[in-house]
């Protein structure tokens, strides 16, 4: 069974075919530029094939989808003979809210659902459902085609977890509360940490830390969340590339009538001006690196910064939790940033955690498995996020169970099942 | 030597006068609703008399100093022969910024720099500076008066504490970083300890929770503040009675735009209308535990929300300190709710603590010590904060220096020589 994989954003698309009789990915590629004068579009195939043109207009997602039918089928970029190939599509949605607790078969029902939270994730839901529509366009809609919403893997959390202690009109009228986002990812960690531990995940007590761009950290007890650090949007929780994570709400108040500033100016520079970028001058980590070895103190307090936050991000989810079995890294800085690994454990030593500096520093570029000293008593773990395999086994399981059965709550699956 | 102690806010003034050569208060009191058609004021005695007016005018803080000068040398309900024995003022002051790291000798100088900061606290600096203005209007300017900062304790935080991760033009322009207050009850406190625990204060490693109505944790490592909940204001950190605590800035936004508010109207509801009071409805934690006790799901919920907000303070600032020697509890909710300090201590068995369930009950209205079991791998302690104490004994050890050097610099003490 293969399965196309779509993480649509307002002006990028990015796919991928999985072959999910092996889970290993065929092709995949970016739709850049959505919309714009000149749009992106590219292609890596299973087998070092690949193609990018920089310079060809892509007016809508329906036209981006157009090219990737195209190339998915090409005499000399694709990997399969006949769209018929492709089985079912699992669409990435950022925002679930209280609606979806699990993935789901879209139907015009879900569609509703997902549009009915976009004042809730304007930025992500709006782009993510017209890339539905597309899809739908493009393929037809006798294509299964499933949702797999950032927020479900967090709706187990408790409500100690979820509220904010703000008038409580504001929960009821508004649903602001805590829903967490990369739970894609999260899930991914956790099943695959188990895995490599050979420990059933319901035995476990996870910290998964997803450090990129955007960072959230995990509590994950017997599998299911206990916590998380994004909140009502993936602004809250610590420090990030570009974003402050929470902050006093004194500094978002004071800084708005010092500078005059709308919510959505506000919002915005503390979403795309804070963070690393706000404090170093510089977003991207690699830059950050290269002027801490040159010595520049702002970049090398936005690393302390961050690592100090995550740290202590992790021993309050060892409260949370009351106690740790395993700590992992995710995502861009969690599995290329060494530094960052063996500083933010540094701050851990008293719960037994020790880091290997050597095996830490080689675990990069891909590798990944445990960093952790043979002697630690916690084991800390790099593990390679994979969101879109988790997508595509989300997609075959609820397209296997409609094979089998006709009835409507069939189409929804609970992600143990998986 | 005699100590007067004045903590002043806009319409109110709490005084106390303590000897101390015995370290004992001799008589404390407060004014309130200065400036209003009627005041109140009231005092008592180190033996158990009592003076009450509920109906009487107090036009201003000059006013409220001169019913304060009358009561202390009142036949009937004075300490003190005459003003002459007291040989100096300690005022509390809430925002030191980062001029003052120490508790000072007041000059004309230090009351410029602590009205400097009146943008950063102006409903505390400002009423702060008019009641010293007032006291040297009744006391003369020849008794030495002291200033004594809520923020200083906290100025030994380093940079990676401090900075919020926002443009750096902010922290430069505004001087808006985490200040961190309570800062004498976290040293008051951390002092006592020590003591009680007979280590120096140098070998420990303290997690002070001050949980009042506003309240503060801080991490303190051989005495010096390694980091505080409090920030730029006495909003950061955890939900309190009627105060949020950190959120995901976009909530304060979001908010804001739903229901069309001003920054001054946003936080004039993250103070007063959210944390325990937004979630159950009550302000006043008897009134909580009381509609716990009915059964009310929002008290029930209000409770675990800040007893879990605290044990993951306390996990963070384990991870801060890389380990931690005691648990210290202090001010109303701290001194007065066992099922606040077991509940919260519950999260951290993980650590190897152990509240002794029936100590713990009895630590109540007064009572301090141990309320951990023998065997809790980290001590446990109820402390009764005494801020006054704290300020009077830095208001003799500078007036103490005073006599002894008349160097400028000799006005400024540390707080680690007391
Ligand atoms: N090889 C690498 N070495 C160091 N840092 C890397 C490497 N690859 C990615 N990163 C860092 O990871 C971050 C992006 O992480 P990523 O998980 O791709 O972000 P997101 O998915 O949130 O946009 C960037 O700061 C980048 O510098
Ligand atoms: N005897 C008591 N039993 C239970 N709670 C108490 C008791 N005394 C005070 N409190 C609680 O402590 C809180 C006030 O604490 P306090 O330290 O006086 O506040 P602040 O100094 O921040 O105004 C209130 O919520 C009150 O209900």
């Amino acid at each position: 069974m293969k399965v196309l994989v779509i993480n649509a954003g307002s002006s990028s698309l990015k796919y991928q075919l999985i072959d999910m009789d092996t889970e290993k990915m065929l092709c995949k590629g970016n739709c850049e530029r959505i919309g714009m004068d000149t749009g992106r579009f590219g292609v890596k195939t299973f087998d070092g094939r690949h193609f990018q043109d920089l310079k060809t207009p892509i007016a809508n997602h329906k036209a981006a989808f157009q090219k990737v039918t195209e190339i998915l089928v090409h005499p000399k970029y694709g990997v399969i003979k006949d769209l018929s190939e492709i089985s079912a599509v699992g669409h990435r949605v950022a925002q679930g809210g209280d609606l979806f607790k699990t993935s789901v078969l879209i139907t015009d029902e879900v569609k509703k659902g997902i549009e009915s939270l976009i004042p809730l994730a304007p930025l992500h839901n709006r782009p993510e459902l017209d890339a539905i529509n597309a899809c739908q366009e493009v393929f037809g809609t006798e294509l299964p085609m499933i949702a797999v919403f950032d927020t479900s893997f967090h709706s187990t959390m408790p409500q100690k977890a979820y509220i904010y202690p703000i008038p409580w009109e504001y929960y009821e009228k508004y649903k602001i509360r805590r829903y967490g986002f990369h739970g894609t990812s999260h899930r991914y960690v956790a099943h695959h940490v188990a895995h490599l531990m050979h420990q059933p995940i319901d035995d476990l007590k996870i910290i998964s830390c997803h450090i990129g761009n955007g960072s959230s950290i995990t509590a994950i007890a017997n599998g299911k969340v206990v916590d998380t650090s994004m909140g009502l949007t993936p602004l809250d929780g610590f420090m990030m590339g570009t974003r402050s994570g929470a902050l006093d709400p004194s500094v978002v108040t004071y800084i708005m009538k010092q500078e005059n500033l709308t919510p959505d100016e506000m919002d915005n520079i503390l979403n795309r001006q804070s963070g690393v970028l706000g404090v170093s001058g510089y977003a991207d980590d690699r830059d950050v690196t290269d002027a801490e070895i040159k010595g520049e103190p702002r970049a090398v307090l936005a690393h302390q910064l961050m690592f100090y936050q995550i740290a202590k991000y992790i021993g309050s989810y060892a409260a949370a939790m009351n106690g740790v079995d395993v700590i992992t890294f995710t995502a861009g800085l969690g599995e290329n940033q060494p530094e960052l690994r063996y500083d933010a454990c540094r701050y851990l030593r008293f719960l037994g955690v020790k880091i290997d500096a050597v095996v830490n520093d080689e675990t990069i570029h891909g590798k990944e498995g445990k960093v952790s000293t043979f002697d630690s008593q916690i084991p800390v773990y790099v593990i390679n996020t994979n969101e879109e395999l988790m997508i595509a086994r989300d997609t075959r399981a609820i397209v296997d169970k409609l094979k089998y059965a006709k009835t409507e709550d069939k189409t929804v699956i609970d992600p143990e099942d998986i």
